[in-house]
């Protein structure tokens, strides 16, 4: 017997049918001896109508109040899962943040977790009630409702899962659970049995979006086994777990891109100590976040320095760079749009040497320009040419010998 | 300066521009000087919408959920409003029922209030924050969402007026005011400046359904001013209050009628000791609701029962007086659902003798056969048949000297 929290989406929910199907996924678990709490989003469509609402009253709303109006989203399908559950002979009640309570810092719109206290939950888990708790949302130190951002809901499950020490955090969604690459690129893309936490960051943060980041982050750090799998197919999903769970390690698990980046050089950028931190220094404070960093050797005193930020960063990056073009003194700033980033990720690389190397091959194979290089412990990225996203990572799924039989 | 709570329904807040309109209205209000609560209702169709798919899910759905559900309704609009009144510039904030808290009994889907702690929203209200309330909607004594049933919300508001010591409840909605009797019947109807709690129980009781009547009650008992007015006309409406506050006391201050009634005759009942008790104390067990009661001159040592109850209630009537018939013996059960309830209601009445006999022959002078009668202190009633309703109210208006000049 087991202690599972199960988490399903907007789409899931997204009407009575679909409510009616998640209870009988429900119960299925229950009927199999395990302890279930279910974290639920709201019927999809219904956040989007609260925040249309919110934004063409007043562009610039109280956070404080857009909170209590979308909160009433999730609380709709509490309710409504409550009532599907015990049509079925399944015990079960619903709890919104402010019951359990989940207590969240003062952040309104964009709350961050504190405590959850799961003693109650526990022991009613335990007598057979199933919990259904409201996702995306808490209660602040003042007691107003507060919500967690888009995508909240994922860590809402993962938090709760920490909190009742679940065995398990089952997050259905519209994929069947984690592949080696896009299968829209890759038809003989595969889908993982297991990946761990580090892989899944590195997956979701170059463009694989399965689970939102901050769920994964507080995953790997509180120890919480999730699993990804569909709502709508009845297939075992993907399993991120800690590295040690992964007997078999891959080399590679998995190809990434990401054409949401732009590339920026600064020519001719005198050499001496400190113009890195120049440079950078006043992007941080602009809230521009850059991710590849190039330095060119230096000739004639004067270097390039090309590094990419996120496409919508992009405008303010540029007024920033001219504000310190006096101070600093380049020669010219160039910007890329039309570039793609390429990542192979996994957690294999630790211990095998080579996986740079086979990865600058394949892409030469092709023809393939590559721009920028960046490296970490699990990771490999460059920067090509848009144009060439799909050839390169169907090259590279193939070189590290991801391909489906 | 006035402490005021002001109460707007469902049509009043049924879009964004209806939302702004009912903001720019409490600014008045705020503007000149008041402290002001609003309590808002669900906007209109949501609450049915909500109800529709709990019921959908399972017809005996659990009401401890429903409440949870349907309770959302009332929240969205707070929120919402209040992000309308801080973008005309007004101070405001939302209140759900467990954040004040609203505290009710247990009985979900029909809960009664049983406290408002109100010093923190006066606190607020004096620093110029007008405070937006859920309506319909409380806390349970564990800790769970509970509504207070269709209509809750005139209760709510004059509920939270007591808790504030208000100066006044002033509850908008599709109606200006109180009128001497229906304007559709009586085109000359005219609209009353005051009338008593007394007088508004007795209408509403009868029909005229301005205000709910569990929210009178309670007026009366917490001696809360109660206005009653349009959220769309901007006119003066009509005050209920204390009968010591209207120094002009009308002997008829208007005529109800009621078409929910069916008549119920026992014919041939043994004329003896408990016979009356025999029957009413079972349709009592029945949770059917007794009228009106007559009771001929017996001959022949039996007599006629002749009674009223609700339409709706006439089968489960039925089913109990078949019952009780061999032991109680009466010949035949007559019914007629063909009848109408005609009032004419004053606390005038107190100190007037023959306001019974003008109504009577008003009725007789249009020849309308009178088939019960039932009297107390500040209301004569009458039965007649259906077909003579508006021909009834029309006269009796005039005989009263109720037409608008």
């Amino acid at each position: 017997m087991s202690r599972i929290v199960m988490k399903f989406g907007g789409t899931s929910v997204a009407d009575l049918d679909r409510i009616r199907a998640v209870a009988a996924r429900v119960k299925r678990e229950r009927d199999a001896g395990h302890e279930v709490a279910v974290v639920v989003s709201a019927m999809s469509g219904t956040t989007n109508q609260l925040v249309a609402w919110c934004q063409a009253l007043s562009p610039l709303h109280d956070a404080r109040e857009y909170d209590a109006v979308v909160a009433t989203g999730e609380q709709v399908t509490t309710g409504l899962l409550a009532i599907a559950l015990q049509e079925i002979g399944v015990e079960a009640r619903s709890w919104q943040g402010w019951q359990i309570p989940i207590r969240t810092d003062n952040a309104h719109g964009k709350a961050r977790i504190a405590a959850i206290e799961g003693a109650e939950l526990i022991r009613r888990m335990q007598a057979g009630q199933v919990a259904v708790v409201s996702g995306f949302q808490g209660i602040s130190p003042t007691g107003r409702i507060t919500t967690l951002g888009r995508g909240g809901s994922d860590t809402s499950a993962v938090a709760l899962a920490a909190a009742l020490k679940a065995d398990r955090c089952d997050i259905y969604t519209d994929v069947d659970g984690v592949y080696t690459t896009d299968p829209r690129i890759v038809p003989k893309a595969r889908k993982l049995a297991k990946i761990s936490y580090e892989e899944m960051l590195e997956l979701a943060s170059v463009g694989a979006k399965v689970l939102q980041t901050r769920s994964v982050e507080l995953a790997m750090n509180e120890h919480v086994r999730v699993q990804v799998l569909s709502s709508f197919a009845d297939l075992p999903g993907t399993l991120v777990v800690d590295e040690d769970e992964i007997v078999e390690k891959e080399t590679v698990s998995g190809i990434a891109y990401s054409r949401d980046e732009a590339k920026i050089t600064l020519r001719r950028v005198p050499d001496r100590p400190g113009v890195a931190a120049g440079v950078f220094g006043p992007l941080a404070q602009q809230a521009v976040n850059v991710d590849m960093i190039v330095q060119n050797i230096a000739a004639d005193g004067t270097t390039d320095l090309t590094f990419t930020v996120g496409k919508a960063d992009l405008p303010r990056a540029l007024a920033a760079l001219e504000a310190l073009r006096p101070q600093i003194g380049f020669a010219e700033v160039q910007t890329d749009t039309d570039v793609a980033k390429i990542s192979v990720v996994g957690v294999g690389m630790r211990s095998h040497a080579g996986v740079a190397a086979t990865m600058f091959r394949a892409l030469a194979d092709k023809a393939i320009n590559i721009e920028v290089i960046s490296t970490s412990e699990i990771k490999v990225s460059v920067l090509v040419a848009s144009e060439y996203t799909e050839l390169a990572v169907r090259a590279l799924h193939t070189a590290y010998g991801l391909d489906a039989a």
